[in-house]
This record gives C-alpha cells, structure tokens and sequence, in this order.
C-alpha cells in the first residue's frame, strides 16, 4: 500500500505545471463536428497520446472512421479500473461574444481566492480529464507506480454524437473492460459541493403516425362524419396520464423502485423546489406525479413526453380541412429496471387500443436506452463518495441526472461495466457557449479528489 | 294573375337561343382571381347589364373597390324578390387537361337524350344564374310584364372570397332589400332529382396558443417537472367530445333542435350511409354523435373539429425538447340558432378551465357565422318544393348543406332576408376543375323551374 499524502502535496506543488499542460491541450482547436479541424483533433489525439506515453502508459492513436480514439494502458495490482473523457470540443461560434480568443486559454481572477480557466474545452472536457492525468502523473511520480491497474479511453467524437465509439468498444471490448469506468464529464452540484452522479433516466422515443381518409377533406362535407386524425392522436396523448400526473400505459411502472428516504431527504436539504427549478423558466407548478419533489421528478421517476406534434393546415390564417393524418413525436424516460423493449411495445399496444378500426397507425422507432442506476449504497459510491467528502470538507452528494450520457449505457450494454459519474463541472461553466471556463479550484482539487479516490478504491476495493 | 303555360312554351321554343346566349357570356374570361382578368369581368358585367336592359330591366354596372356589381330592377305586383348569381369563374389551370378550349363553349352529345354544355362557369355560376334571366325574359315576352317585383344581384368576386360583398350590401342595404332572395348557386340530388336547400351550417373558427415555460427545455432537465403544452393541448381537445361522439363543451347545444322525422326518414331514403359517403375516401365508421345518420351528422349536427395542430419538433429525426408552446386550430359547424359569440365564448372558458395556473392561451378569432335554416315547413319552402316536383316528376327533397354559402347569412344579417337556395348544378359537373360542364337539362329545366317557382310564388306569397 502507498501513501497518499505525499501524492497531494506533490499535485499542490505542481499545479503551475498542469496548467501549462492544460493551456497547452486547450490551444488545439479539436472542434470535431467541422471536418476542417479533423488535423486538429488528430493533434490533440497525439498529443495525449505523448503526455500519457511520458507517465509510463502504453498508449497509441486508434483510427476510427471518424476521429481517432486514445487508448491507453498502466499495470497495477487491485482492481482495474477505465477512466473515459473526451477531448473533442464544441464550436465556438458565435465568435464575437467571446472576451478573449477561444483558443488562447487563460488564468483570470475573478474575485478573492478565485480564479478561473477560460477557454474552450476548459471544463468540457479537456480540464476534466486533466484532473486525472495529473493525478496520475503524481501518483507515478511519487510512487514510482500507480495505485492500481488503469486503463483510458478519450474519445474524440462526443460532441458529434460519437457515431465510432459503440463499434469500437465492440471491437475492442476483451482490451477494453474493467472493473468499473469513472467517467468525468458531470458536474458538483456547487462550488463546494462535491457529488457523485448515481442515476442516469434511460430513454425511448417513437414518433406516432395516424392516418384516417385517404386524402384531406373539407370539413363543411365530412365534418362530424369522417374521421379527424387530430381528434384521434389528441385522445391518445390526453389518455398517457391521469389526474395525478401518472402514466396511465399499463405495465409502465414495472421494475421502478421507490428512491431511499434518506437520499430523498438529503435531495430536498438541497433547497431545489418547484420554485428554484421554475422560476428561473417562468413557470412555478410541478406538472409530473403529485406528491413528489421537483428534483425526484426529474432524477428518480419515469415520464411520457411529447416532444413534437403536427397535422393539418398549420399556417396563416384558417383552413376548414380535416387531416388525412397527424403524428406525433413521444419519449419516455426511464428509471431503475424499465424496459425499453417492453415500454415500448406496451405505448404500442396502448396506442393501437385508441385508433378506430377504419383507421391506422404507423410507429417510428427513435432510439432506446435502459436507465443506469448504482445503488445509493454500492462500495464503489460510498469509498468514492468518502474520499470527495475529505478532499471538500463536505458532505459528497449521491444525485442523479435527468437525461442521459449514452457512453455510461454502453458500458454497461457492451463491457459489463458500471461506471462511477464524478466531475468538477459547474453550471455556469457556460460549456457549449463563448467564453466557457473552469473553476481553478475544480482543477486543483479534482486532481487531489482523484488521487484520493484513486486510493480509496485501492484500498477498498469494490469488486474482485 | 297570368298564365304560366305559354311561358313554359316560350322557354321550350326559345332554348336555342337562350344557349347562343349563354355561350357569349361563357366566352368572356372573366377570372375573378387574377388582376389580368380585370377588363374581362368588367365585360361580363356589361353584357349581363345589355342584356337585363333588354328585358326592360333598370340595370347598371355598380362599380366596387374589386370587380363591378351588377344591380338590376323590374317592377311588378306580389312579392319582391332579390335574385342572386356571381358571373366570375375560377381559374384555368391546368389548361392542357382541358379537352376543348375553356372558354370556347361547346353543346355534346354524351349518351342518348343526354347533351352537355362544357366551358368554365357552365355550372358555376353562369349557366346557372342564366337560367333566371331565361325565366323572366320568356314571361316578359309572353306577358309584357313579370310575375313580380323582381332584383337581380350579380357579383364578380365570389370565387375570390367576396371582399366587396359586405361593405356592398351595406351601402346598398335600402335598395337590395326584398321580401326573400334566391339563390342559384347549388345543386340537385342527382340528374333527376331537384333539391332545396334548407339548412346551411354556421362556421365559428378559432386558433389557441398554449403557452408554457419562456422558453424550449430539455425534457432530460425538466421532464416530468415542467409544464408540457403539448400535453395541455391534448388534454383540451380530447375533453371536447364524449365517448359518444358529442361535444362537452356547456351550452354547446343550446338552441339546437332535432330534424323533423319526416324529413329524417327522406334523407335515409337517398341511400347515402356511412359505406356510401364514406367508402370513397377510404374510410367505414361514422365519428360523430352516436345513433345519427351519415347525412343527419353533415346536414343537420353541429361538430366540433380540429383542422390543425402544431408543436414542438416536428422535422426530421427526434429532439427531446419541451416546447414552450403549441397551437391548435379549431372550427365549429353550428346548426339553428346556435349563437356563435356565445360557442365562441363557451369554447375560450372550456379551454381556460383547462391551462394550468403558471401556463397561459391566447385566442385569435377566426370568422363566426351562424348557421342558415329555413323551417322545412315554411311556406317559402313547401311552394318551391310543390313546383319543382311539378317541373322535374319528381319529388322535390328538402336537403342541407354541410359547409356554409356566406351571400346566404350576409342576406340574413345585413338585409334580415331569408333565401331560397335552387341550383341544378350536379356534383360531377367538375366546377373549379378542368372540363367543366353543365347538363342541358339542367339549363333548360331550370328555366322552367324557376318560371314555375316565381309563378306559384306570386299566386302563394310567403310573405305581405
């Protein structure tokens, strides 16, 4: 067993140095969704690919047919684990309302004790997966090793939909798999508070198409006589909740568990009621099951949504048209052990019982994903959520995010694996939009919360 | 009183050049629609005013901020009746489905005793309106004199929605008043059988906008918590009708009476069911109100409809958005004495009732009419119908209409004039399309028609 300490102080006294490192990894303008900065993005591939190789890891470029992945590889005893970040950026248009260049990274003070990281990628995700390269770095640098056997993956994709990353874990999956993943790329929930993301809703989508007459008709000729196909998907979407604000589609709450009173205690001490989450919106209700708080709402149950609807004359002024058809876009969110398969076929049923005979419906399948969820009180979040509650002097929280992170269901799907969400991410890091940025303090002690957890897990090691 | 069969034989010897007359007024292109047109309505509405002149009718050609009115007046004893026609035609295109040229009329023999007269505005609305003039020119040359006091009023716009109509009657309200109109602008069961119309259903026409948060959310972030305008929308449409097809709205059918059974019983006579109405356009099962026949729920019923609906995304692909907002349009048919401020107001607090506290609805009007009903026993009615069954061997039927004649609810509201609604147009006479055509018997036994109906009309006034 190591020592830790030293392994801290060693990250304080290097900080100067990882953010040259960081500065340096920012300036790659690795914007992967415009096919003009692919040399970019390969550059930035190298570049990590250098900076691990100089900490001891085997570490290599791979092709994809898009960007290219970094693998990399460390020996260690105890378990194994396979960290995930990507070094893809977004955008940074539009260009005039950044402060400074987005590719010119700097260090601001922006009030006493704190400073910030401005560029892009700085808190997505570049500076996020700094923080476990550097305490890495530390660990080895102290230590002559690491705390244990680690693998990672950047991907350079994730801001395009990472069309390569599911074939690639595929065919990669015997050197790929783990333990577990830690995943950085989420966030505490303020500035000194640490937390571990538990919950991830899964999704189903599927568009909705009824058809009635074979073509439009007057409404003056057939109005109360045909078919309205408005009138027909109308019913069905009024008929997906009750008056309590509960799915009404039989079965759909099959495999959903309560969350534990305590945690839903510990989610209300966090002050984020209808009227926090609303307000900033301009609403002030909570529309879902009655009963529940805004944050179980949108952490903890599953949901039916309409997403989109549309039929019939939809322009300027009036048209007294009866539709020949109108469709709907509808998703689920799902929690716990939902089936997206059965969800899925039960909407179906459910939708088929409501279209008359004359008439009919055609489903459009838009992508399904289980819910990922770890227990509240799994080893691996109770040691990781230990280790943040030192390095913060604050109660870590266990929470949960309403929509999902695809790369943690494939994990799951494809390797085995659970991955353990923890990120140093604040809300307003203004990722995606000019002049994102990074708290000094979730680069500094980031670091420090890795290495801590790093260890943690060592020296509890969750499986195996 | 005069003799009506010498005026029969007038029409009968004089049909000939009834049509070469017909046939010039078919020759001016007189296209409403379009401005290039302008000069060649002007011309239709001079010809019309030579030829009612001829007659030793007071005519003029009435200028308009559109295309000219033409107002005619005949003096004589009994009733005053107003007389009305439209001589613009609609459009043209597409001109190479024509067989003939559209404007160069022509007579066919299309099977043994059945000859039509083809060109643009055979049927709609000059032939039609012609077979009028025919009538009080034949009983102008057998008895020096007409029936009764007689107006003619015919329009240049109504194929261009009438923009100057109101405002016309308006201005011209003393003049244009009479005891009753009639209105030759409709058509008869089939080739056989003639029809009245009786019932025209009202229109009240109204787009809601649910508002919710200020502006699209992530349903990851808010679903489940946040209001969903889409399901409000849903929830409101599906609340207006019961499982029986009516609608819930209170008051709805308020002032709406039943359809006198003797009446009912000769709509089903017509063999016009749910197979037959709705077989043609792919469908087989009634919508409307439980326990009423096809033609009952057209003619005779007041709907509720949706004619569009619009929200959230509705591209390509799937967005898990929570929209901020969403449309529908809505229109009502009304029947009898349904009022359309108070369906119009009934609606908005239907709707209301239903939008959550923090969410909003806007309303825009679009157009309210009520609907036109003659009682099926009025003497107005049952003289018509007694002359036509004479003409055409046939018994007359008392029909409806689904969709609304506005001429026939402006003569009600603006002039508080009751109209006859006589055409002998056929629904296959293809108006609005290309070859369209008028049956010559339509044309020379409408002349009779409406000879025998002015005739028994001055001998049995309705009214005064």
């Amino acid at each position: 067993m190591t020592d830790l300490s030293p392994v801290l102080d060693r990250l304080d006294a290097s900080l100067d140095e990882s953010l040259e490192r960081l500065f340096t990894l920012l300036r790659i303008q690795s914007i992967s969704t415009d096919p003009a900065y692919a040399d970019e993005c390969r550059k930035a591939a190298g570049w990590l690919v250098d900076d691990l190789r100089s900490i001891g890891f085997e570490a290599s470029v791979r092709d994809t047919p898009g960007h290219p992945m970094v693998v990399a590889h460390h020996d260690g005893e105890g378990p194994h684990v396979l960290f995930y970040g990507h070094y893809d950026v977004q955008p940074v248009d539009p260009l005039d309302l950044w402060e400074d260049a987005p590719f010119a990274p700097s260090l601001k003070e922006v009030g006493p004790d704190r400073k910030i990281i401005v560029g892009r990628g700085s808190s997505d995700d570049k500076g996020q997966l700094m923080t476990f390269v550097e305490a890495c770095r530390a660990y080895k640098a102290v230590h002559g090793k690491l705390p244990c056997k680690i693998s990672i993956l950047f991907e350079g994709e994730e801001e395009s939909g990472s069309p390569s990353l599911k074939p690639f874990l595929k065919e990669n999956a015997e050197e790929l798999k783990a333990d577990f993943a830690l995943v950085c790329d989420t966030a505490m929930w303020d500035r000194d508070t640490p937390a571990i993301c538990v919950g991830l809703r899964g999704l189903v989508g599927e568009e909705i198409m009824v058809k009635a007459a074979d073509r439009d008709l007057h409404s003056g000729f057939f109005g109360g006589a045909a078919a309205n196909p408005i009138r027909i998907l109308a019913r069905i979407l009024s008929d997906m909740h009750d008056e309590n604000g509960a799915v009404t589609i039989p079965g759909f709450y099959e495999g959903v568990e309560e969350t534990p009173p305590e945690i839903l205690k510990s989610w209300e001490a966090l002050g984020q009621g209808a009227k926090e989450m609303l307000g900033p919106i301009g609403l002030s209700q909570l529309s879902g099951e009655k009963g529940r708080s805004a944050l179980e709402l949108v952490w903890a149950r599953p949901t039916a949504e309409f997403n989109g609807i549309s039929g019939g004359y939809t322009g300027e002024g009036f048209k007294t048209v009866i539709a020949a058809q109108a469709f709907a876009k509808v998703s689920f969110r799902l929690v716990h052990r939902q089936d997206p398969d059965k969800i899925r076929t039960a909407f179906r049923d459910f939708v088929k019982a409501r279209v008359p005979a004359d008439c009919s419906v055609e489903f459009h399948p838009h992508g399904g994903s289980p819910a990922i969820q770890l227990s509240y009180d799994s080893p691996l979040v109770t040691t990781a959520q230990a280790a943040l509650t030192e390095e913060w002097s604050k109660p870590a929280l266990s929470i949960a995010m309403g929509g999902s992170i695809p790369i943690v269901g494939d994990f799951q799907s494809l390797l085995g694996m659970d991955s353990l969400l923890v990120g140093f991410g604040l809300s307003d890091d203004r990722i995606h939009s000019p002049n994102e940025k990074y708290e000094l303090s979730s680069f500094h002690k980031g670091q420090r919360s890795w290495a801590r957890i790093l260890d943690a897990l060592t020296k509890n090691p969750p499986r195996g």
